[in-house]
């Protein structure tokens, strides 16, 4: 008599959440240190001290009622100002501050920009490997989603699968870049290439494709490596962004949508975020951290512990004879499992206390991700048992 | 193209922001001191001294990691502990923190409760009148709202026009006591009829039906009142629970969901909760806001300012020739507007700079709201316009 559907969700719980659990469990049975998890993307960093400094000064220092009242429902003006000058600045574009909507991050701005735009019967493109959550999120807003493989090895966007894949039922094609689970960015030639794909997609079919870049990790890069602006490349781009990543604050819900003021009818979109945000009830996004991430929008979490544990891995696993993805971005490892089943292959690392996520639910079977925003000294521990784990394949 | 209907939700806004929204404006051109807003529930009073203080120790001595890491999606099990033992305390009954699932505020609260039970073609009761969001977060979870009047002048529950439309779609009814618009308290003997005429309706029908109690203003009480613990008088009750109005938190997002113990199939219910939240987006809860909650149970805001201001103002507007409904909780006030057309009349009250709440979108046209959660100077300054408004009728 309830929904069949939710309750399903609800009792399978994704994967990444499940080991998360168990992890938990784990944990407590055999103490801390001595599981490996690598399971869950919650940043091992702490949030840069800029962000502790501004919450206790605004806590301090500014009227409760104001500081923890109602915003409006797309967000403080002053903050969403602030955001879209710096942006702005950062890429050497314009951005309409009245085109950006504060949400409760990356998996809020997600739902609602679904929400806003699909109909029933469209279809969502995710390019594989991809976030298994994608796909929850899709069906949820009424639409299917069709999955779209990456060249094999790269994992870059595959141009003519993508044609293929594209017919007048295509609302949207999501793409993550940085990566989860490969780590892998899309050079901006191809964010070019894809732009103008799309554009001859819609002239030929007479429909409209929307671009959403999901970009948690833009500011998670190593190497030096420059992430794209998309909105530059397409115009139809909604932008969802979150903070949870690059202030590692994943707990408290903050991020926002971008709508694109070069979009066709940009007004409109936004309205329908707006909607959608309502009738989700989402209300506003969380007021103290709306006011504090508008105050530290050049700051990041110290990112060097990442690029550390990456060079590491890479390093290690690789001499062991594992398959890496050297990744340019995230804090995801994708690895090649050392069986066809990887689910096989985690339930073997599980005997050594490793908690690897099987890369079945992201679209691209025989593969795991290890997430490496742990402590260094973890990773350095579980070499080791990565090894024996090897041994047991020869 | 994209959601018509997300877009004109966005569009339109709640008649309430709508005056929200001018309110700003106004302000801006005449100043604020001469604007009389009693449009919005955005409480006036600040958060206790005790939520800062617990927020600035948490940020100054809590790992941030773990702070601000994600919580399990259903809510940090310490916090869901915490909450259950305070509710099991303070009402003498059973709680199971396990069936107790954090959500960001009480919209959220509900748009997870409807879209976890709800199926196409359910219908929906609420009692007029009612938050006018209702109608907008039911039908976004596939079912259609039905509107049930209460009792004329009392606005108690009218048990024959409440049996009159539970047929065997009805999947729910909502209930808020005390109640937006009217700050109406349902007595503890009618919750228990309603559980009563429920049972027996569902040994009638064959079906299932929730009773859905939305509960931001239980601790907004006056006169010491006692407001029933609903689902020690009906077991298929889900409570939706929100601090922003008790702890002055609104713009925080932070509340829970409750499944009664008793409830058939609890788990299963619980589990679809944890399904719905996870395809909205919403990930888990505030993170510092579920820790800061969890140490501020017994904590509200001076509910004294809106005893003031209620008796002030219902005192005021009586002698003044206003029909009146005394409120029990909550801090707005319903009054018969002086004219047929509430709308027509909030017009009029817009000049003299009085910004009232027509009812119509609440379900029962011909009155206002005002939402006396202000500075009591405000309506000490506001009652000359009262005055000359009613002036005009005569």
């Amino acid at each position: 008599m309830i929904s069949e559907k939710m309750m399903q969700l609800g009792k399978k719980r994704s994967v990444i959440r499940e080991i998360f659990e168990y992890s938990k469990k784990r944990k407590a049975e055999i103490g801390a240190e001595n599981v490996f998890d690598f399971s869950i993307g919650n940043p091992s960093v702490a949030a840069p001290e800029t962000v502790k400094n501004v919450m206790i000064d605004l806590l301090a220092n500014t009227d409760p009622v104001a500081l923890h009242g109602y915003t409006s429902a797309q967000g403080d003006a002053g903050v969403r100002a602030a955001i879209a000058k710096d942006i702005a600045e950062e890429f050497d574009v314009t951005v309409d501050p009245n085109l950006i909507y504060m949400t409760c991050g990356a998996a809020a701005s997600l739902t609602v920009s679904l929400h806003a735009i699909c109909l029933p019967g469209d279809e969502v493109i995710a390019l594989a490997p991809f976030f298994p959550e994608y796909r929850v999120f899709v069906e949820k807003a009424g639409a299917s989603l069709r999955v779209v493989p990456t060249l094999d090895g790269s994992f870059q966007m595959d141009f003519d699968a993508i044609a293929a894949a594209i017919n007048e039922k295509t609302k949207a094609i999501i793409i993550n870049s940085p990566n989860n689970p490969t780590g892998v960015i899309f050079p901006e030639a191809d964010i070019a290439k894809l732009g103008e794909l799309l554009r001859a997609k819609e002239a030929e079919l007479g429909t409209e494709i929307y671009l959403i870049t999901d970009e948690p990790y833009r500011k998670l890069v190593y190497g030096g490596l420059h992430v794209a602006y998309v909105p530059k490349h397409y115009a139809r781009t909604l932008v969802c962004y979150s903070y949870s990543k690059a202030l590692s604050l994943p707990g408290e819900r903050i991020g926002y949508i971008l709508v694109s003021p070069d979009m066709p009818a940009a007004g409109d979109v936004y309205a329908a975020i707006c909607g959608a945000g309502r009738a989700l009830g989402f209300v506003c996004a969380p007021s103290l951290l709306q006011y504090t991430v508008a105050k530290c929008l050049r700051d990041t979490a110290d990112v060097s512990v990442y690029a550390a544990n990456r060079a590491l891995l890479c390093d290690s696993l690789r001499k062991m004879g594992y398959q890496v993805t050297e990744p340019d971005g995230a804090f995801y490892l994708f690895v090649k499992a050392a069986e066809a089943d990887a689910y096989a292959f985690c339930d073997r690392a599980k005997q050594f206390e490793l908690l690897l996520v099987p890369s079945d639910d992201f679209g691209c079977p025989g593969y795991v991700r290890i997430a490496y925003c742990v402590e260094t000294e973890t990773i350095r521990r579980a070499l080791p048992a990565f090894e024996k784990l090897m041994e047991t394949y020869r």
